[in-house]
């Protein structure tokens, strides 16, 4: 099943419209994750990691089932991907810098696959030539995240293809047409490439039991619009004889424009990690807001920091304290926060996140053959 | 366009009945080889090959293209295959043997896919392992046909991966479902890696244009099942750059049963290269024949060596003199041949041949990586 309807459209390649996400849960068939896992998580881990206390990471597959193994003391390992279309943005990081979180609090190997191939069979004008370009500029920015050069595995699907291959066609084999028509929705002129791909993104979740010929259990963190690949793959992973992985599913970080994600397609409305201070500076005060039309109305009325990407920036980003964040939407509420200064606030910590990012993603050039995987 | 009709069928992966090969070459778009193509090729080689000769190879794609080139001084490469479901039979062999003759005559490097994968894909019960199994059983007669071990690359699709993958996504970017299935006709049911597949079957026509980075003309020698996969393919090469490969279309050997080509499916219809000789004989011996049903009609009116599986065996593959060939039609159409004796006759020369077969296939083990491409 894929996800359309009037307001908003969720499926692998495209996110548009304001996206309700208690709606995909049931759509998707998806659990919330309720105040129960995640006090099981807490056990393992002390304090959650603000993107589970802000639910940024609201749903989960078997993430129950994950936490029985962890405690009977079956290790997971992580696996999340890229699809290197273009330069990284900071929707991208999301779920990054969770998964970091998680690599860290429970000593996790982690399969970051990029993919490549998707993104040259799906991208029309994109050449391979291109597309491997971005992937190392994007592998830059996923080092820069922090993840443990001894417990990460990166690689291109080109060129980690014949390990990859020869799982995938074992996926191919169980998944019919008529049932990836259905979850992707796939048309006539849809190329037989595109048709297969999904057998390469299930690949990772195994290829650390397939290493150790034994089967261990994987956690998926994804931003929920890649959840109908796992939903495909899940079935099969034991008709292979492997454990199903199980998935903990983010929310999209909005654009600064007027609903949707963030989305390279907008450049304006989106903030690459490579962008320069003034340009970072020039898009957020750009932004759209939850404001009011003029300061005597914001005063008087205040704003509404629900449909306020800026808002959002502090929440999903730079705000990692709670107190302070409950902070800002009472001063948004009540009017005491005017957008310019509360623009100006973002922009300036923004700039400072980015140039810390960006210090790091340099240093990450000595680092890319640590982290590779190929054949 | 799959070649569907009530008297014979013809696709990559199914022959039945018996095959109208004029209806084939106007139904595939393919050429007759014509006396002015052969005279040409004569200039070349002296004397044809007796599949020439007797139109064993039959139909062709732009081989007066690869003749100009070769004139002018290009020297082409070959390239064919071995889908390995099973034990290699002598209807397997046609094609391989002529290849080697095209390699010895123009001094061409081979390259020789096995798709195990296809293989995989498309037979239900067969394991991967069990395919890798028969490849490599398989590779054994393929060097047992004497190519030239500094000139022929084999590689398994899943073993060459890394190689082949990222080519075949330039490919399948080009091919949509729509194409996919009017030529081959996919269902519904058909999986995902079946319909990728094609795309990995036209990549090592390209792969010495690859590595030298400059385009070399490409000679396909085929059964004609395959076509149809170039029929697709050859409209691509074009738009990444690269020569349409040639084509020379065979025929099948017929298997000792009533019609059809030789089929594992019913093994005692069917030589197997490791068949014993009292296996080979009991076959023979309990063939179909052109016969009449008794001596004294055979005597009287003659046979038909036309629909004689045991005429076609002494045609394809154990008579290359022709005028002995004639020898043999004659005897039987006037009634001086016997169904036993001529029966016995190929039993004994057959024997002979894979004796001679099994002796170079034992001698071929210690040879395997010489010809092996791996990643």
């Amino acid at each position: 099943m894929i996800y359309l309807n009037q307001d908003f459209t969720v499926t692998p390649w495209e996110v548009k419209g304001e996206v309700d996400y208690n709606k995909l849960i049931i759509d998707f068939g998806i659990k919330p994750l309720s105040e129960d896992i995640l006090n099981r998580l807490r056990k393992h881990v002390g304090r959650l990691h603000y993107m589970l206390r802000r639910k940024i990471f609201f749903a989960h597959r078997d993430l129950d089932w994950l936490l029985d193994m962890y405690e009977r003391g079956e290790n997971f390992i992580l696996y999340t991907g890229r699809g290197p279309s273009g330069h990284t943005h900071l929707g991208h990081m999301i779920p990054w810098i969770f998964t970091k979180w998680i690599q860290e609090k429970f000593n996790a190997k982690l399969y970051f696959q990029i993919t490549d191939d998707e993104k040259f069979l799906f991208k029309h004008k994109l050449t391979l030539e291109t597309v491997k370009k971005y992937s190392y500029e994007n592998i830059l920015d996923i080092i820069a995240i922090g993840f443990d050069p001894d417990k990460t595995y990166i690689f291109l699907d080109t060129e980690y293809s014949k390990t990859l291959y020869p799982l995938a066609i074992r996926f191919a084999k169980h998944i019919t047409f008529s049932t990836a028509r259905a979850v992707f929705g796939f048309k006539e002129s849809n190329n037989i490439g595109q048709i297969f791909f999904t057998s390469m993104q299930a690949v990772p979740a195994i290829l650390e039991s397939v290493k150790q010929g034994k089967n261990v259990p994987c956690l998926i963190p994804l931003a929920v619009d890649q959840d109908p690949h796992f939903r495909v793959a899940r079935d099969i992973y034991p008709k292979l004889g492997f454990y199903k992985p199980a998935i903990i599913h983010g929310k999209f970080l909005p654009g600064l424009g007027r609903g949707g994600k963030m989305s390279s397609s907008i450049p304006e409305t989106c903030i690459f990690t490579i962008d320069k201070p003034k340009d970072v500076r020039r898009k957020i005060m750009n932004a759209f807001t939850g404001g009011r039309p003029t300061k005597e109305e914001q005063r008087k009325y205040g704003g509404n920091p629900l449909i306020c990407p800026v808002y959002q920036y502090f929440y999903f980003l730079i705000e990692k304290n709670d107190e302070k964040m409950r902070k800002i939407f009472d001063e948004c509420r009540n009017g005491e926060r005017l957008c310019g200064e509360c623009k100006r606030e973002l922009a300036e910590k923004m700039v400072k996140f980015l140039l810390d990012h960006q210090k790091k993603r340099e240093n990450a050039k000595d680092m890319i053959e640590r982290f590779m995987l190929r054949d």
